[in-house]
C-alpha cells in the first residue's frame, strides 16, 4: 500500500526494520564523509569527547534514511525538503538502529493543488531503547489522483 | 591553527575547498542509505518529482561535512548535538561543492566551565552559484586551557 495525503493523519505510527552497524562500517563511512579521530580510531576515540569510537551523526542519519525508505510507504517517495536533527547519543560499533515515525501534521498546500506537506518526527533508538537521533522533517505529500 | 571558543566571534566566515560528485557517486551513495528511484535510476529519475538524477540530501549534508572537517578548524573537532538543514535544491551528478560557514553565535556553557556552544550557519552552494544545503548547527567549543 501506498499512503497519500488522505491517508496521512496525525497519530499515525510507523516502525522501521533494523540494521545493524559495526566498527569497520563506522570507520569507512567516516573516512570518507567525516574523518575525526573519534570516528575513525579506536585508540585515539578513547582520549575525546567521546570516550571511544563513535558513528558520525551523519552515518547515523543515512542508516536512518535507509530504514525510513523501507518503513514510510508515500507515494511518490520520501522527499524531504527540510528538516530538524538532534543526536542525543552517538551511534557505537555493533548497535542495532530502529526507527519509529509519528505523523504530526497533514498540511495542503495552498499554492499547488494536488500536493501538500506531512511533517514526521523520527526517532532512531539502539538495541538499549536509547535515543540517538531525533529527526522532524517535512515531507512532500500527493493527493490521489 | 585551532579554534577556541576565545577566538570565535559572530560574523567569522570560514571557506571550504570542493568536492566534485558524479552519477556514480550518487547511485552507489543512494543505493547504501537512499535507494529511491530518483537517487538510483537514471533513467526512472526523469518521471519523478526531481526531472532527472538527484543526490539524497543525506549524500549532500555527508559531502557538506567532509568540507566543514576541512575547513573549520575548531579544537577538539566539530561536534554537533542538534541542526536546522534545508535543502533548497538537490545535488546533481557532475556538481562541485563548496561551503562557507559563518560563526552566528558563541555561548559559554552555564554549567560546565570552559566549554561553550557556537552556531554556526554553513552554506552548500554548486559551481553556479546555487545554494544546495543549509545547515545551521549547534558545535561544541573549549575555551583554553
Amino acid at each position: 500500500m501506498e499512503f497519500f495525503m488522505e491517508d496521512l493523519a496525525p497519530g499515525m505510527v510507523f516502525g522501521s526494520g533494523t540494521y545493524t552497524v559495526d566498527a569497520a562500517q563506522i570507520i569507512a563511512f567516516a573516512k570518507e564523509y567525516d574523518p575525526q579521530p573519534f570516528h575513525i580510531d579506536e585508540d585515539e576515540a578513547k582520549t575525546t569527547f567521546f570516550a571511544g569510537l563513535a558513528a558520525s551523526g551523519w552515518h547515523t542519519a543515512a542508516i536512518t534514511m535507509k530504514l525510513l525508505v523501507g518503513s514510510l510507504p508515500i507515494a511518490g517517495g520520501v522527499i524531504g525538503g527540510a528538516a530538524e536533527i538532534t543526536w542525543p547519543k552517538p551511534t557505537r560499533p555493533g548497535d542495532t538502529l530502529q526507527v519509529t515515525s509519528e505523523v504530526m501534521e497533514v498540511t495542503p498546500s495552498r499554492s499547488k493543488p494536488g500536493r501538500g506537506m506531512a511533517v514526521i518526527r523520527s526517532e532512531t533508538r539502539n538495541q538499549h531503547g536509547e535515543v540517538v537521533q531525533v529527526f522532524t522533517s517535512k515531507v512532500l505529500v500527493q493527493a490521489r489522483a
